[in-house]
C-alpha cells in the first residue's frame, strides 16, 4: 500500500520492551516506572467511576483539572494561564505534541528539531507534510543556539524543544531559554516545548519552563504529562498550556482527533493534585534513584554522562565494547540481562557514539539487580 | 494565526450540551447515556488499577482485549481477524477514524462521504489535505449507490460509511453492502466503516458489518466503540479491525498519535467482555427505550422518522414551526426544556429539512420528563 509513512517501523521502545520480556531481562529500556502509583490516586479514580462520572467530559477537559493545572503552573513558574481558554487535557503528551504540530504546520513548512530527538517528533512532522530540519546538539548535549539561528529560513514555522531532555538528561538553563526566546521572536516561530519531565530535575536546579519567559510563552505550546509525573504512564493523560489564540487552533484539531479524555481519570487527578506535595516531592524521590544508580556504575567501565533531569542516564560503553549501539543494546539485553535503548535510535541518520540509555525510574531492588549484572562487565 | 483548519468551530454537541446545562434542559442532544454502566465493569477496571496495571500497555493494545474482540467478531459475524496483527485498540472511535484516514489519504486524494454525515469526517479529511466528495442520501436516508458510483474518479481513495447511521438511525442492508463492495472493488477504494452502534440494531434486523463481506473486509477499516457499547462514552476507548497490511499502516500513525490506550481500562474491558450476554442483550435494552420514546411522541405534532438502529430518533417538526433547524433546536432547549441536535449540523452546506435529532439513550424517567414537555407542543 502506498501510504504517507513508508519508512516508519515499530518504535524502539516497543522492540526493546518485547525483547526484555522475552529474555527475562531487567528492563531499563522504555521509560516507565516499575513501582506503582500512590493508592490514593487509584482510589480517587475508582471513586469517580463509582459516582457515575463515566460519560463525555467537556472537550477541553473537566474544569476542576484544568484549574488545578493552571494553579500549579502559577505557583511553580509564576505564569498565568486562563484555565478555560488556555489549558487542554490530552490523551498523553505524544497526542498533545502531534496535535500542536497539526494545528500549526502547513505542508512544506520547516520545523527545527534538536538531535538526539525523541522518536515521535520526526515521523509526526513528516506525516503532516512538514520538512524536518535537524540541528545536532553538541557532544555534551548542549544546544548550539548559533547553529539553530543559522538553520532558520523564511519557511521555518516552529522549533521543538524538550527539557529535561530525553534521552540525554540535559536541562535547558536560563541562558538557553533567552536564546530560544530571542530566536523565536526574531523569526516569528511557534515553539513546542515538551516538558514531560518537569518534575524530575536534580541538584536543586530549577526547571526553566517556556512559560516563565513571556515573549516565549506567547508563542509556545507547553506540554506536560500526568502519566510521567504520577507514575501512571499507562493512563495516557497529559496537558497542553498555550495562549488562547494558540489553544483555539489546538482544540480545532484535538476535538476531531480524540475529542476528549477519560472522565474518571480527570476527576481522580483533579482530586489528587489538590495536595501540591504530591508533585513537589518528586525531584528528591527521583534524585535518590539517580544517585543510587550512578554510584553503582561508578566503579564499572561504563563512563557516566551527566544526568541533570528526566529518568534517564546515558553511559558511554566504549571501554567495554566496540559494537554498534543497537547491537550492544541487544547484547546487553539478551546476554547480560539488562535492557537499554541505543542512543542511535534518537537520530534521523543513525550516528554511533558508543552510548546507550538506561532508565532509573525503578524500584531500588530492580536497580540493584541491574547494577549487579552490569558490574560484571 | 494562519492554520490548517480556519473554518472549524466548536462541535454542535459541545454547544448544545453547554446550553442544556445552562438552561437545565433535559439533554437529548449529544449522544450519551444518562444511566450508568454495569458496576462489574467499574470493579474490573478498579481491580486492574489496584493490581498495578498502570504502565504502558503494548502499542496495539493488550492481547487479552484484542483476543476477546476477535472472538466477538468471529462469533457474531463469522469473520476471522488475527488478534495480534489485525485488531488495534484506540482512544475512542473518533481517533480510530482519523488515524485510518491519516494512514491512507494522501494530499489531493478524494474521499466520498454520505450526507448527512457525522461531524468529524469532513474536518478530518480537510485537515490532512484530502478532498471531500459529499453524496447526499435520499430523503428516506437511504444510500443512492448509483450516485456514489458516479462520484468515483481516478483520485478517489476511500469511502466512509456509517451503519447504524448517525444521525438518521438508518441501517445498511445486505443489498447495500453488496453495492458498496462492488464499487469499492471496481474502483480499488479503501472503506472506513464506522460501526460504533453495531449493538444497537432493532426489530430483529442483523447488523451487516463490513467484515461479513470478504472482498469488502479486505479493504476496510471496521471501527467500533467500547464506550458506546458499555455506556461509558467518557472512557474513550474503541477498536479498529482491518486486514494485516492495512493495520500495519494504521499502526504507523497510531503509535505516533496516541501511542497506546489506558492499560487498566483495557484489562477491565477484557475481563468484562468474557461474558457475551453483556453485549448481546443490548438491542433489546435499547429497543425498549426507542419504543417508549416513539410511543410518547406518536400523539404529538412531531412526525417520527424510522429509527432502525443507533440511539437516535429523527423528528420532522414542520407541523409545529417553520424556524430553521438550528433556531428550533435552541428554542426547544431554552423554552421547552429539551435539547436536540439540528439535522443541518450534519451537512457541509447546511440544508433545511425541518428535522431535529433526539437521543433516547436515557433513563425511563428522563424520557418521560422530556415527553411531557414535548407533548405540550
Ligand atoms: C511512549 S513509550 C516510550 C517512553 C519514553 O518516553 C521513553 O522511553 O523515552
Ligand atoms: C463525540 S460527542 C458526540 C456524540 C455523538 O456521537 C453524537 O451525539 O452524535
Amino acid at each position: 500500500i502506498e501510504t504517507r509513512m513508508p519508512k516508519v517501523g515499530t518504535t524502539i521502545f516497543t522492540v526493546m520492551s518485547a525483547l526484555a520480556t522475552e529474555r527475562g531481562a531487567v528492563n531499563l529500556g522504555q521509560g516507565f516506572p516499575d513501582f506503582d502509583c500512590d493508592p490514593l490516586l487509584v482510589d480517587a479514580v475508582a471513586d469517580a467511576m463509582r459516582k457515575g462520572l463515566n460519560q463525555y467530559p467537556p472537550m477541553a477537559g473537566i474544569p476542576a483539572l484544568r484549574q488545578v493545572v493552571a494553579d500549579k503552573i502559577a505557583a511553580i513558574y509564576g505564569a498565568r494561564y486562563d484555565w478555560n481558554d488556555e489549558i487542554t487535557i490530552t490523551a498523553g503528551a505524544t497526542q498533545a505534541i502531534f496535535t500542536a504540530l497539526l494545528a500549526i504546520v502547513r505542508p512544506g513548512d520547516e520545523v527545527i528539531v534538536l538531535e538526539p530527538v525523541y522518536d515521535s517528533y520526526i515521523p509526526n512532522i513528516e506525516l503532516i507534510g512538514g520538512k524536518v530540519v535537524a540541528v545536532p546538539m553538541s557532544t555534551e548535549y548542549r544546544v548550539p543556539w548559533d547553529r539553530v539561528r543559522a538553520a532558520v529560513t523564511p519557511r521555518t514555522r516552529a522549533i521543538m524543544v524538550n527539557s529535561p531532555h530525553n534521552p540525554s538528561g540535559m536541562i535547558l538553563r536560563d541562558a538557553d531559554m533567552r536564546e530560544l526566546e530571542s530566536i523565536a521572536v526574531d523569526a516569528n516561530l511557534f515553539v513546542i516545548s515538551d516538558e514531560v519531565y518537569e518534575h524530575m530535575v536534580y541538584d536543586g536546579e530549577p526547571h526553566q519552563s517556556a512559560c516563565r519567559y513571556p515573549a516565549l510563552a506567547s508563542r509556545s505550546f507547553v506540554i506536560s504529562s500526568f502519566g510521567k509525573t504520577f507514575h501512571v504512564t499507562g493512563w495516557k493523560v497529559a496537558y497542553c498550556a498555550a495562549p488562547a489564540p494558540l489553544t483555539a487552533e489546538f482544540r480545532k484539531v484535538h476535538q476531531f482527533n480524540v475529542f476528549t479524555v477519560s472522565t474518571p481519570v480527570q476527576h481522580g487527578l483533579a482530586e489528587y493534585m489538590r495536595e501540591p506535595s504530591r508533585y513537589l516531592q518528586l525531584p528528591a524521590f527521583y534524585q535518590r534513584k539517580r544517585d543510587l544508580f550512578r554510584e553503582g556504575l561508578a566503579n564499572t567501565r561504563f563512563r557516566l554522562l551527566p544526568s541533570e533531569g528526566t529518568f534517564f542516564q546515558l553511559v558511554d560503553y566504549s571501554a567495554i565494547s566496540d559494537m554498534p549501539e543497537a547491537d550492544f543494546a541487544k547484547w546487553l539485553t539478551t546476554e547480560i540481562g539488562v535492557a537499554a535503548i541505543p542512543l542511535s535510535a534518537f537520530y534521523e541518520q543513525p550516528v554511533e557514539n558508543g552510548v546507550v540509555r538506561f532508565c532509573f525510574a525503578k524500584k531500588e531492588e530492580t536497580l540493584k539487580l541491574a547494577l549487579e549484572r552490569l558490574s560484571a562487565l
